[in-house]
């Protein structure tokens, strides 16, 4: 990843006049969810094959490849965004797991990351807030990331 | 099950002028259940036994008895739309594993319910979809009706 | 709209070798669209234009170009789990006066409507079911199927 | 509306060896309906008359003449579960409205309803806590009860 | 834990002419989650220690200091309007356990939580009632409260 | 409003050491809410001043004076966090007036609110991110930034 990324996706979007494939759109979904998500965002993709696959398809064509990959909200912008919706969705753990891990990959740092699960208690409650705080203990501490308590 | 039930009950509903005891309508409420949920609801019930057995009774008496019972919608209707609430609402996976049994019960294919939890996305966004879909991983699994992937 | 459409949809849904324009899937949601939300649907899309155009884009060319229109579940069947969800969401009573009126469009009738409302309160509580059904109410007085009371 | 009641139900509950027909458990439950959410409930219960009839019947048959009715917890302590569930829930303003009115008619007071409020706070967040503080306003407002600011 | 403490809190209150330090303010906060919620408070606390240290300051020092000890609102009381709202927010397993075990705290019986639970349902529906009665099934058990099934 | 203060508050935050009063607190708060909410904020709480000043208290004193005064998150990424939970949480459209508001006023453009919007889609599902956009038609509107459609 280069810092380059963190403000700006480097992938041409969807245009008005260029035909697609599902496929293509396919593959440059695949592009921005490598980046963004890195192997967290694959695993639920394969997880996903025996089951629903279209499922899959469309977190990867749609959600990465037509609106993660717009130009208008850079990745770091749209990892605020999602920490602070699946926190107050409730009962997003897995989806936070990944998040966070992605939010760390597009830069935003650790205590950053503290800060805004912090601030959702402002507005979800502290349950939410101490709910996300925990998946974020996780994949802090599996990326070595943990202060010394 | 026959192929009757996937569209009408056969059970008689409660009726304005019937006296009915509680138990005649836990009796009632234990048929539908039977039919619907099959051994996963009575597990729940069972659980509930040391608890909580008010909130049992009034499960199986007046959700299965009085309104699951009634004529004005299907069974295999009832769990399109019972898919679609657990699904929105979120924390919901231990119903989700006893009702998405319940529409392979009432008739509802396994593509119809990969296709239905598909269509979650664009009302629930992708999480939820996504967390729906892995209870109904495990469910087909367990009934031997995953895709070779 | 034909008695055909409430099983099955005639567009051809994307396939992964012909490639397409954004406009082109654009058109094929808006097919889509007209016939399950009709008019309603259509002002929602034209009250997104000059705050955020690109959602409606997406709600056309996505939600109804790519996942409404696929064959594996009926119009009927789709707007069970949506106003499943829908009640379940809350706050969505915008959203609910549109779907009632494309469950009514793709062949459920008011007393179906008025069951599967009824059912939501099993699995959403009697608030949220109260407050889809006061949205019933006002479409099914603007479509003249409210009962004499 | 005695003091007896704040604490406890007279009806007589649902027995498991009385037989009751519909009507003797609609008529139980509009009894205790009428003491506890008064002209508000009522209105609710007309208002659903033309639209789903049997919802209103199972909020007062069952809502009020089966769970509301039982003597094993207070009036007044089912009302504070209550405000505390409506404001967590989100998007339930008319429902705080009847439940504002009946938390007064079972005893508790304009400065513990505030009180209940301002907690809920902690645990659902400042957004739910002022929504549901509004709907107080209003319901004090109609009953003489807004403090001079 | 004295039988005064489940009506009235006996820690005085920050008054607007005293000046305090954050640290008054979090002590204040300990001595009052220690009576409400005992050991299971403190190991929230403790296991925020690594990952966000303030977010364990705040639920301390402005939630059970600021707000819990605020005299308008009996313990007990406020036990109930928060179990009512852990209910319907869903996927607060781990606060339910807490707050279960602080309304035992505070003077609610094991019969009257149950209740409680089963009041849920007529709000948040079945599966929100019946998930939060599997937490008060695991805390009874360990506490030796389960009845004889 | 200055530039700096987009990226950093630069009232004081409450010290370990430094005894303060309510009073205090509440001041500091002010100040921070003046910044990020304006007017807007002003108006809650002046209208909570009848009805529960204490929580109208808790908003400045806690949530301005303590959380969002913490230097460890920029003005607007604060508001990034807090668009997306207002969008999930659902029901929350009087907040969003004023945090759309705020947005603006700690330096998020037109453009880049639009967008966040739409990136709520992907997670929330496209009727919360359709009622959200539609606050900031009516934000947009009142302050002249709508485009000509």
């Amino acid at each position: 990843m280069t810092a380059d990324f963190t403000t700006e996706p480097t992938t041409a979007p969807a245009s008005d006049t260029t035909a697609e494939t599902r496929q293509d759109r396919f593959e440059r979904g695949m592009e921005v969810l490598d980046r963004v998500d890195g192997e967290s965002g694959q695993r639920v993709i394969d997880a996903l094959a025996d089951i629903n696959p279209e499922l899959g398809h469309q977190v990867v064509a749609w959600g990465f490849g037509e609106i993660y990959n717009r130009p208008g909200l850079s990745p770091r912008d749209r990892q605020l965004v999602t920490l602070g919706m699946l926190t107050a969705l409730g009962g997003c753990e897995p989806q936070l797991d990944v998040h966070i891990n992605a939010a760390l990959n597009v830069g935003l740092t650790r205590d950053e990351i503290a800060e805004a699960l912090l601030h959702t208690a402002v507005y979800c409650g502290m349950p939410k807030a101490i709910n996300a705080t925990f998946v974020a203990k996780k994949v802090f501490g599996e990326r070595g990331l943990l202060k010394d308590s």
